[in-house]
């Protein structure tokens, strides 16, 4: 298997994207115009830089390619990598962009008694491991139903009373009739390095770095 | 917590809802029009059966709601029952659509030896379980690393040379010069049932699988 000398940067689809695309032009990084297209099929882009790559993946998957190495740089959630914990991952950026929480949520109408009375409880969420451990710290035995999305309807249908979901301006939860009860942890966008590559390649790698650190201090004295 | 009195029907979203709108149809169920309105935020919607609610939720999760009795009846594909092996799914119904198969696959180029005498291989796969489950009967040890998409990108980024995920024409798999090599199961959609549900309420459950299985004969012969 023939290893791509390019280095290959990942970033996640959908609401993310729109905040770290001005950050990547900043730091000099222009994707070729199919990138821009929602409809098109390609996963793998060409840039302005003849050495770098994009491939625009799930945000759990962005995380993925780059702890195994198959991506070099990537924009992740700390939230991704709370809930992975992948040993290879190197987080040297917050990139101060994504913001949004990851919280306990229940039924307005119930009576949300202090969180450090519980003893078990019932979770619906994307994020088994982050929920069991937050809770098992806290001496709360927190038994998870995986969901991958929808997570407003398991207070509805009885799936389970509460919720652990990313929380951002809080509309989802009010229009659903739930309330935001807890906040395990708070979440921006960060860059992440393959912690090999950083070793094996290091000026390429610190040199992409500091674009992104000079896009970011431009962006807050603009 | 009140539980809902009336039975709720778990459809898949995307690509499958298309398909299996035309037998939901048949069987005498009409969702709000908000259903139709892909822009639409909604997750619940009521039908012309007064007792009947539609959930529209991700293929997966479709499974989770009836297995855990959230959702009465559902709409599932053969690899998610097999992928997560519901206890509590009773799946009567093969709907026969959504047809396509779960495939290993491997890049055009490379020498693909017989399966029969691999000892290990390196799989990208949104399937885990199936995948080890599948080869470890065939003495075959499979590392599975989980993707949630995009899976054609890992031979060629050398994530992993080989990845087993859903093929329907194999026009996605030519368009990234990858073969099918080898396949693991055929995918229909099936009718699935809360087992308790089918109990606790016989008369209501059994109504709705004959209104399918109906539905199904009348499209045949059509």
């Amino acid at each position: 298997m023939e290893l791509s000398e390019k280095l290959v940067l990942a970033l996640p689809k959908g609401r993310i994207l729109k905040e770290v695309m001005p950050l990547v032009n900043k730091a000099g990084i222009i994707p070729e115009d199919d990138f821009d297209d929602p409809k098109s099929r390609k996963l793998e882009f060409d840039t302005n830089i003849q050495n770098l790559t994009i491939i625009r993946v799930r945000a759990f998957d962005a995380a993925t390619f780059v702890a195994c190495g198959a991506a070099h740089l990537g924009v992740v959630g700390n939230d991704v990598l709370q809930e992975f914990g992948y040993s290879d991952l190197y987080s040297p950026l917050d990139l101060d962009i994504g913001h949004c929480r990851l919280s306990l949520a229940m039924p307005e109408s119930e009576d949300s008694a202090d969180p450090r009375e519980w003893s078990h409880i019932r979770v619906a969420t994307k994020y088994p491991n982050m929920t069991r451990d937050y809770y098992a710290q806290r001496g709360v035995q927190a038994e998870c139903i995986k969901l991958n999305g929808a997570m407003e309807l398991a207070p509805k249908l009885g799936l389970s009373r509460r919720i652990v979901d990313l929380v951002s301006t809080g509309g989802t939860l009010k229009a659903n009739q739930l309330k935001e009860v807890e906040v395990l942890t708070h979440i921006t966008s960060r860059l992440v390095v393959n912690r090999p590559a950083f070793k094996t390649r290091p000026s390429e790698v610190s040199y992409w770095i500091d674009r992104f650190r000079e896009a970011i201090s431009d962006g807050t004295t603009a």
